[in-house]
């Protein structure tokens, strides 16, 4: 039992924290390996000298956030090694603690990729597609796949596109960057983005040369009239929830923005990025529906399926159509087969749908975690983008320090991403995004907690 | 039977020309439908009032050239639609008579590609990857894939490349797509192309802004001399089967290159497109593993599996690595990670190998068929490139008229590349380039019975 004992300082208050983060640092540090036994909750308070209460409170807790696992007859252990949570590959992963609860967003469950229907729909393409499947793609991806994409886009996202309109490319990303050639190509050398927005995409645009123009955003979205004061002629927006912010862009600015459009020539990029994913709402139809001829809309199965399928399309403007295959010609001279003709096999057998109607009611639930769990341990906050998507803005209490509580929670083993970096013109204020799509709402709810004591470290709650 | 009928004109010669001309016509206009039965050679050979031979040797023409179809017990009959031979979709296809013997190279043979063998490592893949395996790739690859690549390559292709050199591509095109766009940020807006090459890809370079200078090639493959005095510091090159020509980079042309290289600061981007497929003589190694901080070396799975799969790789000189993932990310983020894994594991169990054994016995078949067919019946034609890869130069009798054959034999069924496209400053001899991957040895040698004909249309051998 020596090596178990928590120092405990008395005369500091909150035991019970001290408890918790006694056991978590131990284990963290190794002195409690992966795999070993603790000893009942009455003989750990008796050793010492604490209420049972607050050490079974301090294991409720460490099982949630990965630490400790629970098993029915063999009591509580340290997490093994290859059930432990994995910390993200991901820049900041290597310094400090490991991530026990990941929650930067931009990736699904990838836990639930639907394996069995994705082998299934693989085998039957190897045994009935033609030869001519396996030669050279055409630039603008298999006919069947294109028709089955004109198809559920009409049917699900109510778009306007014809098989011959859409091209298919390797993720909305190369989607972003054949479209930033092609506005090179057409003179349009400024893209207006919205503020706030992804950082991840700005060195697509600067890479082909373009530069970029931010334009504010408020409660209906994307700022029309500030657009209008830019020199871009192009614009790329995120109307169905708008990242990372969740607004819906709002019935008269989709109007204003298709009428600048068409008023100044102009072309409108729609990073339709995480559509599929709506909960209490309506499903709002996407803007290339309003206007075919002035809308690139571009979407993956990243989030649907998976991102490391790269698999995604753009639907466009006929003017584009020839210039955008061209690109893609000289860009990989089209996309794998293969995984075209599976994702329409997915399609044809209603695997596709299915598979996203049992993702949207997990991360119905997930979503509901965190929101109750941001209502009971952070009242203060206000919380954005709850409608749809696999990601929550939080407007942490006023006064509070982005900055310090994002590396605070992360010294507890907490990710979550700061807008300081996602904002460029408009300060705003501060907050943090929680993608909530790849942990079980207990260990979203014990994330949450987590970063509540990260934003209030004074006011603490336990001991 | 008076359907049957062939019209022979007796004062004109070449009867058994005619009896095989007349019965092809006869089927390409439909007026023999497909599965039509054709009367015995006996009964045939009674009607036209020609020899039996003369018929056995149409019907066994036809048999070989895709029209008809012998069946035992059920005699000859007019190829069924299904079955025929498929025209490719290419340019020209569209035109004129149906392609039934089509020699363009650049294709495997895609009915050999081995399903069984990818389902299984996909099988493979999808039951054990972790769920990792399908978030956002990383840009240079699937860390088993360049490890496996680097093993690969050194093996079999001599290269010296660490698993952190490599990248992995969505085919040589990409590679040379990101290649292209690397030299213009280090300031080398001049590529230097051998002459003759490919004319696919100059479009790939045109459009990232590089300026293209051909250099000539003789028989020992680029001549140094001529490239230093261009103003071009990066070269493409095909150094172990020049395209199209077939000759084998020299020893010392291989060092003058590398020489060159170092001495102007410039890169050697080496294309190593059907390097697995070698027939009659030692592996020659590839440039790479001479220099490899002055080569980029390019390869892919296009010939040894199938294009449709765009799987690539690039081995890169330490100072490009950190550009080229750079551009990679910009591209498309990387890479689809499921089917490097699939890769990997056919690497791991042999199946790649046991693939690329069973293909080298029958492309030998298919090449010694064409390479018999041509010196019977076109002796005076010249073949090189026979030792490797998937496709002959053929120089054709001398005075020939190069376009005029192409285009008889065209009108025959038969598509072979022309040189012409190919050369940019040198002229050459007339000359075509024959693929052989796709056709038995059978429809091969009918095909070059085709051609020899369309070269001499007077000089007919039969009737």
């Amino acid at each position: 039992m020596r090596e178990l004992l928590v120092h405990l300082d008395r005369s500091a208050g909150r035991l019970g924290g001290q408890v918790r983060s006694g056991l978590r640092d131990a284990i963290r540090s190794g002195r409690l390996p992966p795999g070993f036994r603790l000893p009942s909750t009455r003989a750990l308070a008796e050793n010492l000298g604490v209420s049972r209460g607050m050490v079974v409170d301090a294991y409720e807790q460490l099982i949630a956030e990965g630490y400790l696992t629970s098993r029915h007859g063999s009591g509580t252990q340290v997490t093994s090694a290859c059930a432990a949570p994995q910390p993200a590959a991901a820049p900041g992963s290597a310094d400090g603690p490991p991530i026990t609860h990941d929650l930067v967003p931009g990736v699904p469950d990838l836990s639930e990729f639907p394996r069995a229907a994705w082998l299934a729909a693989t085998r039957h393409v190897l045994n009935t597609a033609p030869h001519s499947a396996f030669g050279y793609p055409g630039p603008a991806g298999a006919a069947e796949l294109r028709a089955a994409l004109a198809d559920y886009l009409g049917r699900v996202r109510a778009a306007q596109a014809r098989p011959e309109h859409i091209v298919v490319v390797n993720g909305v990303a190369q989607g972003l960057s054949l479209v930033s050639q092609a506005l090179r190509r057409f003179g349009r050398d400024v893209l207006a983005v919205e503020d706030p927005s992804s950082d991840r995409q700005r060195s697509i645009f600067t890479t082909h040369g373009l530069d970029v123009a931010y334009v504010p955003t408020d409660a209906e979205g994307i700022d029309v009239e500030a657009l209008a004061r830019t020199p871009a002629r192009a614009v790329l927006v995120t109307p169905a929830h708008q990242y990372p912010t969740g607004v819906v862009l709002s019935p008269r600015r989709r109007a204003a923005l298709v009428e600048w459009a068409r008023a100044h020539d102009a072309l409108i990029v729609e990073d339709d990025y995480d559509a599929e994913f709506r909960y209490d709402r309506d499903p709002v139809g996407c803007l290339q529906g309003l206007a075919p001829d002035r809308v690139v809309h571009l979407g993956s199965t990243s989030k649907a399926l998976a991102p490391g399928m790269r698999l995604g399309w753009a639907a466009l403007p006929a003017a584009l159509i020839e210039q955008i295959r061209d690109l893609k010609t000289n860009a990989d001279l089209g996309s794998a087969t293969l995984a075209q003709l599976t994702l329409v096999r997915m399609l044809e057998t209603g695997a596709y749908e299915r598979h996203l109607r049992v993702m949207r009611a997990h991360y119905r639930k997930r979503r509901d975690a965190v929101a109750e769990a941001i209502a009971e341990h952070l009242p203060a906050a206000r919380v954005h983008g709850v409608a749809a998507g696999l990601h929550l803005y939080v407007e942490l209490p006023a006064g509070s320090d982005e900055e310090a509580t994002v590396r605070r929670a992360r010294a507890h083993g907490v990710r979550v991403e700061p807008m300081a970096a996602m904002r460029v013109i408009a300060p705003g204020p501060p907050a943090v995004i929680i993608g909530y799509a790849t942990l079980s709402p207990d260990r979203l709810r014990a994330a949450v907690r987590l970063l509540a004591e990260s934003v209030l470290p004074a006011a603490g709650r336990h001991g």
